[in-house]
């Protein structure tokens, strides 16, 4: 252990930044000081205060300064976050990360970078806020018995869904009040096309099972196009709506992912996550199902998980990244069968869409849905068919699980 | 990363000891063996067959052979478990061990022969089954924002109360149930009295605070004595009743701890923790609360917890307690308030129980009940008058939570 203040170096000052500065002065044993902050503009008021002295424009500053061993990165522009990141392993400092779509895009460079350098990138805020996700995948769900992580990872669009199943209210109200409330950005479109949850999903799968799969290759579709049919269908069945990632091993030497809108019936655990809390359900072989569930968006759970990571630097905590050296690990394929219920009116999604069996039709002049079954790859493919405002596609779980 | 198999010494061969036999088999990449079991009988027939050479009567067989450098110890015999584990810790084995009963009372023991060996224990399989709580106390809750830690620790008194509150059983159908299923021993008082919760409770709040207290300190009162009349009662008010073990800070230098039944109502999280489940409620300053759930018993579960820590040895990974070494360590005290239902015919509760307040009082022939506040000091105090089976106390949280 080592007994000396770990001096970090923070770059970004907004809401996570600003709570971590807060958590770290109540932390009476966190042996870890602030020494500098890199903010874009020095000027900007904020909520928080801090010595003045602290900011700086330079990110240099940081970088070159010897007392600094780590740097917390909680900048929004993932681009600038890979600069600043990659720079500070190649200097041999820790770097502890809440940025998922930087980590997403650039994980197999991190982990090489990590290998080369010796330096230790922490990034367990990235997923799921407060919920020890990643480091509980990585450390004890450690062994081949894994099958399946499935869940909630998107605080602001559960946020809305919530307020539309459980509070009655419309969509674009929801979303509005997500927005006055912070939960969603001024551009939510991260959150409601669930990008932010496949960028969870990418970091997860990699700790989960060892094998990285690039953004572009994963089926992601969101809840910006939901319709009041939609929900109304939803609710005469007693579903409710979620926004769901996956990764589920469909034999033993293959598995599958994807982010879609789910019909949740009463009985599963996710069911019940509501709000701004993200849920996730860990299925292995022996101990059937855990369920984790915590806050997960805003500043505080945020910065409590990133002060989790500072500290287990003291003990030299690194990821091992150890089941990316498992013998036999599972490759990805789109080459299986979903369930789906797609709703749309001008697309001709008869047309577009290669269903290998039609389970439900159903027309009437303002509604029509198909229910049916077709491969994920077909559904990969046609993605760009899929995104015009008529059309809203629903996961209706059958193949990988009977409860979550 | 040591990538030689680890060779196990395995000491018993019941239930978990057999899962875990079978775990190892399945997992391809646990890089471990089970090279000797040692048990009482050899020629006790199994449910799981295993090479006959493997077995031994003869502790010393183990425990003697430098090839094994990891011992794993599931025995049901709290004291020749006591006797075993700190042998291996001092001839510098590994040690894995699931017995809660020895743990929570050797605990100060086995933590300093540890420091004096520099062998590690590990023991995250002792407390709810395959819910990684020890090491998420211990390694991503280690900082001092840590409120409160309330669950369901105990998988048999919690089906028995299922089958009670959920499917209208009679109690004693329910825990003859429990032990047809294997939940319950043969001799289910651990379970039903509370010990083996307040167990589990005296571990977790060794890695939770860093401070130990002894069984016979803390309150902790079971479900044996629970009556038709108690029960009729929950449900009227819509509540179910929990075997709750708690552990809460209140004051910044204070904490108290207790095992009770709970008036559980709809809005908690423990409130859904039904059957055979155990569930955790973690409290912190920053990031509300995180609520963890799974399966707390049976052999497989309990194995794979075994396999997690098995595989973390060969990464090093020890318990630091570091919480023990924190700055202004919150002290115990039984000194709070809490208001408790006590239900009683012949034993003579308002004359042995020194209220602070009474709030209800209720007689009518064959029923009779007090709600009222009182010091837990005193209760401790006055624990063996409360034994008789015409008393049932039930706690009315109130002081410490408003959502668990």
């Amino acid at each position: 252990m080592n007994n000396d203040k770990i001096q970090i170096g923070l770059f970004g000052f907004g809401t996570v930044g600003q709570s971590l500065y807060t958590v770290i002065g109540r932390a009476r044993n966190a042996h870890a000081e602030i020494r500098r902050i890199a903010v874009r503009d020095k000027s900007k008021p904020r909520a928080v205060e801090a010595d003045p002295a602290l900011f700086t424009e330079n990110p240099d500053d940081l970088l070159d300064d010897p007392e600094i061993s780590l740097i917390v990165e909680v900048i929004d522009n993932a681009e600038a976050a890979w600069h600043i990141v990659s720079e500070a392993l190649r200097r041999g400092k820790t770097v502890v990360s809440g940025n998922k779509a930087m980590i997403a895009r650039h994980l197999p460079e991190l982990v090489e970078l990590q290998r080369r350098t010796g330096a230790a990138l922490l990034y367990d805020a990235s997923s799921c806020g407060s919920i020890p996700v990643i480091r509980n995948l990585e450390e004890y769900y450690d062994n081949d018995l894994l099958l399946e992580v499935k869940g909630i990872l998107n605080g602001s669009s559960n946020y809305i869904l919530s307020r539309v199943f459980d509070h009655g209210e419309e969509y674009a109200a929801a979303l509005r009040r997500a927005q006055e409330l912070g939960f969603a950005e001024s551009d939510p479109s991260n959150d409601i096309e669930g990008r932010d949850s496949l960028y969870k999903l990418i970091i997860i799968t990699m700790h989960a099972l060892g094998v990285y799969v690039a953004p572009e290759e994963i089926f992601t579709y969101g809840i910006s196009t939901i319709h009041e049919s939609d929900i109304r269908y939803a609710r005469e069945k007693r579903f409710k709506i979620k926004l769901v990632a996956q990764v589920a091993k469909v034999a033993d030497d293959r598995f599958t992912m994807f982010v879609m809108p789910e019909f949740v019936d009463k009985s599963k655990y996710i069911y019940s996550v509501d709000d701004e809390y993200n849920g996730v359900v860990i299925r292995g072989e022996c101990y059937d199902r855990q369920f984790m569930f915590g806050k997960g968006a805003g500043g505080l759970p945020t910065a409590s998980s990133l002060l989790s990571d500072i500290m287990a630097r003291r003990y030299d905590y690194r990821y091992e990244y150890k089941k990316t050296r498992f013998r036999g690990r599972p490759e990805y394929t789109t080459d299986v069968l979903l369930r789906v219920y797609v709703r749309y009116a001008d697309t001709d999604i008869p047309a577009i869409l290669p269903f290998r069996e039609i389970r439900e039709t159903y027309t009437s002049p303002d509604y029509r849905y198909i229910i049916g079954d077709i491969r994920l790859a077909d559904l990969l493919e046609r993605r760009p068919l899929l995104s015009a405002p008529d059309v809203f596609l629903c996961n209706i779980p059958l193949f990988f699980t009977d409860k979550d």
